[in-house]
Order: C-alpha cells, then sequence, then structure tokens
C-alpha cells in the first residue's frame, strides 16, 4: 500500500485555498459531446481532458472522472481515464467517480484498482451492502471515500426516503457513515444532491464534520445559494460538483476559454454565497 | 445496440438443459491464488480462466467474472477480461459483476461498456439510486440485468433489514424490481445470498417469476439444500453461484482436473436437492 503523508482532507483544504474554490469538475467526457475538431486525434478524449484540466487546474479544488464515461469505450477508454488522471497535477485531489460495491474480498480489489493502480485520492461508494463493503478502503491511509446518501436523481425518491424507525433512509445512512468514520478514523465522506437543498441543511446537522459531495448544480438544477448557505462550505466541509456546465461550455477550437470562463463564473458565484 | 435474437431468459434455460446445471461459475480470479506454473505466462489471469473455462464449459449454466479482480490490475487486467469473456462460448450466458449503479445520463454509458463493448449478456446492479438509474439498460433487447436485493454478507444487516411500512428493505426492493420488470418488459432479475434461506423462500412467493443469482454457496456458507428448494430452481428461475470453491479446487499442475471434479460435485449436489 502506498501512504500519503497528506491526508485526502488536508489535500482538499490546500488546494481549496490555492484556488480560491469550492468547485470540482467532473470529467464526464462523452466523445459526443467534445468539440469537433478534437475527434481526429489518436486520443479525443484524453485531448479534451488535457485542455479542461489546463484550463481550470487553478479555479477547482478537485476533479471527479466519471468511471462510466471511460469503461464505455473498452480498453481505449480506460487509457484515456488512465493518462487523465495522470495528467492532473499531483496537488489536486482526483475523485474517481465509480460509486463501488462489493463483498469483503471483492471490496479489497476494488480499493487496490483505485488506490493504487490509477493513484486517485477518492473514490464514491455504495453503501447498500453495509460496512464490510467500505472497509477494505479504509486500510488506505490518506485516502478517502465519499457514499452515497441523498442523490441528486429522481429515483433517490424510490428508497432514499422510505421511513425506518421514524427516520428517512438516507438518515440512516448519514448516521452510519459517521459511525463508521469515527470507528475507523477513515476519511468517510457523503455524496449529497444539490437538488434537495432543506435535506442538506439536516444533514449537515446530524453529520457536522463530514465532507460532503455535492452533485447536481447545473443541468440537474440544484439551487446552489442554498447548497452554499447550508453544507458548511466556508468550513471547508463541502465540494460542489459541476460537470456538463463546464466541460461543454464551448464547442469551437476557443472551447478551452469558453471552459475557463464557465468554472470562474461558478467558482466566484459559489464564492459570493458563504459569509 | 447489437440486438440478440434470444432473450437473456432463453439462453439460460438452453444452456442449462444442455448442461443439466443451475451451477454458474464465478471467474473471481486472483493472481495471489492460482496455480503458480501459470504464473510465467504472458497473461496468468486469461490462461487460468481459459482452463476454468475448458474444464467446465459442459458442467455450467453461466459464467459471472467479477470486474474488480480485473479492474486491481489496470489496463492488462481489462484486456485479461476482455480475452476471458470472447472465450466463453457464444451458447454461455456472461454475467458481469459490477454492481454498477449512476444517474440516467451516465448509466447508459455503463450499459455501452457492458452490453455493446464487452457483450456481456448480462450485470449486476446496485438498486440504491432507483429507477432511472437502471432504466437505460432496459433498452437493450435481449439483455438482463440482476439488481442487489438481499446481499449474502455480513453488512446485509446494516440497511436492508430496516423495516418501511412493515416490510423490510430487501422486500421493498423486490417489489419495486417486480413492477420495473413488468413495466419495461425487460428481465430484471435479482440477486439473493444463499445466507438467507428463510427470507429467499419469502421473496420467491413475492416474486414468483423473477429470475434469481444467487450467491453464497461456499466458501460464504449457505445452506445448499435449502436454497435449492426455496429458490424456484426446479422451474428454470435460479442460477446458484460459486467462486472459489470451485476456481481454486487445484493448484498444481493438473489443476483444471480438480476444478472439472469440483464443478460436477456440486452441480451434482444441486440436481440431487430438485424434486
Amino acid at each position: 500500500l502506498k501512504k500519503n503523508k497528506t491526508g485526502f482532507r488536508e489535500k482538499f483544504i490546500h488546494q481549496a485555498q490555492k484556488a480560491s474554490s469550492f468547485l470540482c469538475v467532473g470529467l464526464d467526457s462523452d466523445i459526443n459531446k467534445i468539440p469537433k475538431h478534437l475527434k481526429q486525434s489518436d486520443d479525443p478524449i484524453f485531448e479534451f481532458n488535457k485542455s479542461i484540466i489546463d484550463a481550470t487546474k487553478d479555479i477547482v479544488c478537485a476533479y471527479k472522472p466519471n468511471l462510466a464515461f471511460y469503461a464505455a469505450y473498452g480498453l481505449k477508454g480506460y487509457e484515456s481515464l488512465i493518462k487523465t488522471v495522470n495528467y492532473i497535477p499531483e496537488s489536486i485531489p482526483v475523485i474517481l467517480d465509480a460509486k463501488m460495491n462489493d463483498i469483503g474480498n471483492t471490496a479489497e480489489m476494488y480499493a487496490a484498482s483505485v488506490f493504487n493502480e490509477l493513484q486517485c485520492d477518492s473514490v464514491t461508494f455504495n453503501p447498500y451492502m453495509g460496512f464490510d463493503s467500505i472497509e477494505p478502503f479504509t486500510h488506505f491511509e490518506g485516502k478517502s471515500v465519499f457514499a452515497l446518501c441523498l442523490t441528486s436523481n429522481s429515483g433517490s425518491k424510490d428508497f432514499q426516503y422510505m421511513i425506518s424507525d421514524g427516520k428517512t433512509v438516507y438518515e440512516q445512512v448519514m448516521n452510519k457513515l459517521v459511525e463508521w468514520k469515527n470507528k475507523t478514523g477513515f476519511e468517510i465522506g457523503a455524496v449529497v444532491g444539490a437538488t434537495h437543498s432543506e435535506e442538506l441543511k439536516h444533514l449537515r446537522e446530524i453529520a457536522p464534520d463530514t465532507l460532503f459531495l455535492i452533485p447536481g448544480i447545473g443541468s440537474q438544477g440544484g439551487d446552489l445559494e442554498k447548497v452554499c448557505k447550508y453544507s458548511g462550505i466556508k468550513n471547508y466541509l463541502a465540494l460542489i460538483n459541476v460537470s456538463r456546465n463546464v466541460i461543454y461550455a464551448g464547442d469551437g477550437k476557443d472551447f478551452a476559454t469558453e471552459v475557463k470562463k464557465a468554472a470562474i463564473k461558478i467558482r466566484d458565484e459559489i464564492n459570493s454565497f458563504i459569509d
């Protein structure tokens, strides 16, 4: 196991301070949506990501590539992912969005894939299978996991809002995440969708020291002002992820300029809502 | 989209009848556990899987490679996975165990990765994110998905047994899976761990026509007789997965002979419990 001297939280705070930013850019790079002139290159997805990273590395607190967008292109896609993760400056945290989940001996292999092979700083996780499915990740000192709690999509209504013992499933999940974080000493964060801002306020109360990764701003329609107010962002407790509204901000040869403008705009908007 | 003329269920039943078998072999191939003499080869994991497939292809109803064991070795691992899936005879269903889950536009990419790129017949899925996270998979005619319902591991106690509206979460999940199966006409199956045989009996009652993928026999200690009795296996409604107890049955140069013996023994044991 490779140990990091600096833990995930410290690395995130350092980059957030350096870039004055709580914006995490989601590298959900879809070959059908990238600028046409890149499609001739050997590795269009990597070329696209490289431009995005060059344009935004001083404006973001983290990057979050979503595994699905690379897996869709098989080996070639995995190569683009590896090159992308390697291209991101060492000082910027990389969160692989893979929503991993499996039984203990298999979870060990997933943890190895993301922390040893890909050398990412963090990974998203789906908690449905319970403690032994997250435990192997906690052996990787200095890394972190963001577990799904309340997701930003419409399907969050199907199971996450069910009430058990007077609490919703997502509250029960958050309580367990806090318990597991305390028990293991590992940086177990939570994914809380921006589309549920009132719930976010309540979740911050029951998890006062948990890092929140917040998707759902932009295309999905979350309320940025409320999210900034309720998420504990001023205490360096939240990363706000935006994917499509940043990475597809332009589609000409100068797309990177548009991407940079879009990232600065969102970063500054977030900062304007912090007291 | 590549359409299959034969649907997943028909393909499974055909192979189950041909091999007189409900045994699905889990290709959870760990480089640290494979026979020593294979480790010199260019692609030890593929060489191992090739021998397993040669030895068991007339004894199984399906194969289930678990993505984690390939992802752990990066690009080289994905190559081994692709070669393995291609090596499995076309008539035998391949279920990729990846417990995928994400929002709609991302779930589309996952579905493309498993059905178009890897050309698998089915994939496991984690239902925590609800309907829109499974819906894109249902566009792939002739394919199937097995959604986690009640898992075989100790962590299944953390959330799956919570009671809401007088029902456990896993019952609520099963009810939704049946509803989604009926609504989409897609082959949505369920993962139900063999370690919970009484619950399995009840789940079969509430989902009389759902395919069950049943892990947890062997290393995990599930009760095979009860599982065979309760799972609807005699009506071709269940696949029993065994991984470690088959694939690591031998470790010398003749390991494939031991693997074959182990597979036959479990297949015949399953058949002996069917009325």
